[in-house]
């Protein structure tokens, strides 16, 4: 399976670096308005290969794309000196509106795997530019707040992530909802395991947690820059799970027909994923304040993105 | 890590050619009576190595047991006509006495996965034989039944086995408990996404799985003779989790000081398993029915286990 | 990807459950004229599959493999007593001819994979009666002897066989030629890494390397009646590098042209592959004995496949 | 298995990143004297991991490193403005005393995996300050340059670089040799293979490759500014193959008694690694220039590590 790359910067190069040690893609893509920088990724991904696996890294222009089943739409531009949010948005709407022409053009049947930020947005912005069925249009989403949110549960109480089962919904940003009331461990709830492993979810832990997921990207952009192995990674399990045809439920995100009272917004619930991209969306049963709290992160989404003129 | 296998039937070997083909072990020992059958087992899984990965394969006698980190016990005896249920046991446990005595006499920090049927039974016997703590001595239990019964929700749902979290809990064997009440596709209830992807958990597909579930082994039994690759996969899975200390949840089968009303008796339900074999029980909150029906299955182990003169 | 396997006895399932452990595959569909083998072999297989993939494991008729990409041709036909060696050959082809013809008709796009004995011939018949190129056809050959001889090289020098480059040529049989002259470990000769490491070659662990390779197959059997881990695990490897599109260089069975004076005959030597089955043959430099051996062998399959009536 | 790794720079995350998501290690701990940068690091890497695997990421000072079966050193020290070559090479020793000292008082059993340049020299000092047996102390070396070797002979072949065998000899760095003479595919000579395969390795081909395995980090550095998922996962699979105890065969640097006329020099040839280390030195085979080029290349490592008071 050939996977593009747009974007060629510390995200792109983690996702594609991830794929190629695990073998996940027979090919791999980059593409980036600065062509040096791709090369230079691209050729220090592919020193990585000989080692693990047989994935051919390459560096191109948009053709290079022709054929790719999925395209990972990591480019960024970051926001200019005085430039509000909203103009710094309708500059990226712009950017995409480019990039996904260009996509669009060599690789019609690609499934298209957004990482960029403010990533729900882009990803519904990505859907409507793309007029493709909401099924192929892919955000990366809460799945990387989702990997957190198991990471600290996880390490509090002695048992692996991969054990805990718990979600973290609505936009990938601060309005985004910790589904504490549906968090498990294995098929038991959360509460049951944390009582009888003997670290029960006191308000403390709770709280230090709820801040953990919240604001783990401040606290590694204070400490290093900009975060990029996590959401690497996360876009190689999604790429894993399209690639192998898992049906694996995953939180990504993706335009909604409604959510709650809101209509027409991409954001982030667990889906079902495979060849196809998203084939069920699966609506978890939520406390009262959860529920708010997603309608609440929907209802801003939808005001973001309506604000902009595409 | 050094991996012993006493038994190169089916089920040892299945185990042993898992365990090469995924790199899991960097030696895999194995032993039986009949020491041409392991000579020749070792030979046919060695030949399946140089693709995968460099596990080396050997058969031996007990001493080449030294230094294992785990040793499966496999070993299988078969009723003789005429025989009872319980002398069969009574004679499985003498052999376990031998079996035992010779792995631990050179490999007395291993941890034991037994796989012999019952296995439940032979497990507590094999605690009380060896005197080591509950947490080493591991019965697959009804890892493999909880397999099937992922396996048959996940085809039924369209969903990866890997994204349902249900399990079998009690006996491996007809006493065995499906967790229905407790069975979750992520962290969400089975009948909230059997709803939503439409297709609902019907009193008749209900049915049909606890068959399934209950049956499976008796069917593949009168198709291929034997079951060996679940639970040789199951095992191989069991050992991952030893091998990288993973501390995952999984239904495997240890002495319990107290379930229910019952005392000092193997069953499964879900445990923590990781270098150190079970670090925790976790015990599922259950429907009325399922409590009754594992303390029956708890009830019926223990008078077997205490029918046997050790 | 789609895997079909037609023959689902030892060899079949063996293949079967290492492609499900492995992830190889998205799908494994099992074909036999035993439906209720298959049935019991889909099912045991399908429990190993919740612990370590997605794959989904089914039996069915012909009409379940269309959509495949790779079909594996294991099905097996045994000698009547009294019956000679060439009127079970014939019987074999006539079998074929069914089979195959059943295959193409759904999966007209298919690589088959050939593991049935004798492998080269039936490779040979298989690419007559389907008329596909014969990049499309490929015997599993030699690559079981390749492994067999590579694990007891690695063993003799205490280097992974994974480091072993050394390959068996020609029928995957008696006349089978091991290419000593080449072998080499990592890109260092044989004869110089043997003597650095202090177990040379000596004309006595020459002699019992090559009988260990040539009489494998015998000595399992005795001990075990059949061999099928080794060939399960190589056939699992062949269809890595056609899923992966790797470009390996694995010793495979396909008709060629003309190998020394011997025309359009099937046997191994090294070749490239990948999604579209063989890409290239690669002819290695021999001694004069070697060369010898490889006519003479291809001499004797050439003049077999002669005999047979199609 | 416990990996340290002491400098959480690009390289030591990277490393750090291919471990978890592979799964190699059951805990990585990440030490820097920026401890800050360590745990952003540490953050971003566990992020990946619920994705993938089961390990345990974490930032600590050298307590931490207790247990640690591996360690890598990747810190780095940069040149100062005006800085001869040499000071910041006494400058790099004086660092690395303090660095081993901290380690081995924790982990005094670790194998020691250096990665930070020069890599040659800072092994050889690293094993006279450890006293540690040069089997222990091992530079990643040439493993870099060797994969760039194998990646690009692969691509003009079009073949998988796995089935490549090719070693970058000597220093990593400019007086390194490649040993054309040696080069292999599968157990073929690399001319055969050229030839056969219709991509003849002409004196453009050699002088293009030659280039681009030399001069690969430069172009690399020049587009991105540094380099390191190649080493990054150079790093990883020696560790596995330590962890996994394989006995493979990679290019490497440890001290040697003598090569050539130089005694007591770090630098590398193809060596056996596996639990304990390297337990082999494998010497090739090589043409007269390549052997001469080699002896230069010790005689100017020598002449370095010599002119350092330590
Ligand atoms: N979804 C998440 O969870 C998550 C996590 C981290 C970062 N991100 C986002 O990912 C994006 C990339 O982050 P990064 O750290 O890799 O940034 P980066 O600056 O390292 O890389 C961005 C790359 O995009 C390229 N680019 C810009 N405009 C382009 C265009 N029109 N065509 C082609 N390439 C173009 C740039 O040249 C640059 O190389 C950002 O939007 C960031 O906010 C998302
Ligand atoms: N736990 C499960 O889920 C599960 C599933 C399937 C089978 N099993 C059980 O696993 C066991 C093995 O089944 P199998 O299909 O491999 O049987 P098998 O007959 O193929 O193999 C059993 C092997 O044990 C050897 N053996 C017997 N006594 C021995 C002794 N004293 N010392 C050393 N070796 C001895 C035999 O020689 C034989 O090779 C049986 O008890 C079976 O019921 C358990
Ligand atoms: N290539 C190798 O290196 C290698 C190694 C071992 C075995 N083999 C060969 O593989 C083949 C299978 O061996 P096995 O041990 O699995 O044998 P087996 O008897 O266990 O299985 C063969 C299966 O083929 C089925 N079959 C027979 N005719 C069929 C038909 N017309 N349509 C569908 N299914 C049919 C049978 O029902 C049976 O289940 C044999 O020819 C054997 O010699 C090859
Ligand atoms: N061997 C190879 O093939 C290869 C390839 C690329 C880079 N490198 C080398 O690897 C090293 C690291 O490169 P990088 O890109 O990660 O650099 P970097 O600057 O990103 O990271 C170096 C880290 O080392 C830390 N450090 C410095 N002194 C320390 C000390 N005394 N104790 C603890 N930590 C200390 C720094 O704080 C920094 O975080 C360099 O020497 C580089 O030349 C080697």
């Amino acid at each position: 399976m050939k996977v593009g790359i747009v974007g060629a910067g510390m995200v792109g190069s983690s996702a594609g670096y991830a794929l190629a040690v695990m073998g996940l893609a027979s090919s791999v893509v980059l593409v980036d308005q600065n062509h040096d920088l791709a090369v230079a990724q691209a050729e220090d991904i592919a020193h990585a290969v000989p080692f693990m696996s047989s994935t051919i890294v390459e560096a191109a222009d948009y053709g290079g794309l022709a054929g790719a089943r999925v395209v990972i739409l990591a480019a960024g531009v970051s926001q200019k000196p005085g430039e509000t949010r909203l103009a710094l948005l309708e500059r990226n709407a712009a950017v995409f509106k480019d990039v996904v022409g260009n996509v669009l053009a060599v690789a019609p049947d690609a499934i298209l795997l957004i990482a960029s930020n403010p990533v729900d947005i882009m990803a519904q912005i990505t859907q409507r530019i793309s007029g493709l069925p909401a099924s192929r249009v892919v955000g990366s989403g809460t799945i990387l707040d989702t990997a957190r949110f198991r990471s600290l549960l996880g390490r509090h109480l002695g048992i692996s992530p991969q054990s805990v089962h718990a979600y973290v919904l609505g936009e990938h940003g601060d309005s985004e909802v910790l589904a504490w009331s549906n968090a498990r461990v294995g098929s038991l709830s959360l509460a049951e395991v944390a009582a009888q492993v003997g670290s029960p979810i006191t308000q403390h832990v709770r709280a230090r947690i709820d801040d953990g997921v919240r604001n783990a990207a401040y606290k590694i952009i204070k400490g290093k820059g900009a975060t990029y192995y996590g959401i690497g990674a996360g876009l190689a399990r999604i790429i894993k799970a399209i690639a192998r045809d898992q049906h694996d439920v995953l939180t990504v995100s993706c335009v909604m027909a409604e959510i709650g009272d809101v209509r027409d917004v991409a954001l982030s619930i667990p889906r079902v994923i495979g060849a196809d991209g998203v084939s069920e969306d699966l609506m978890p049963d939520l406390a009262a304040e959860e529920l708010e709290g997603l309608g609440r992160s929907a209802q801003l989404l939808k005001d973001c993105v309506e604000s902009i003129s595409l």
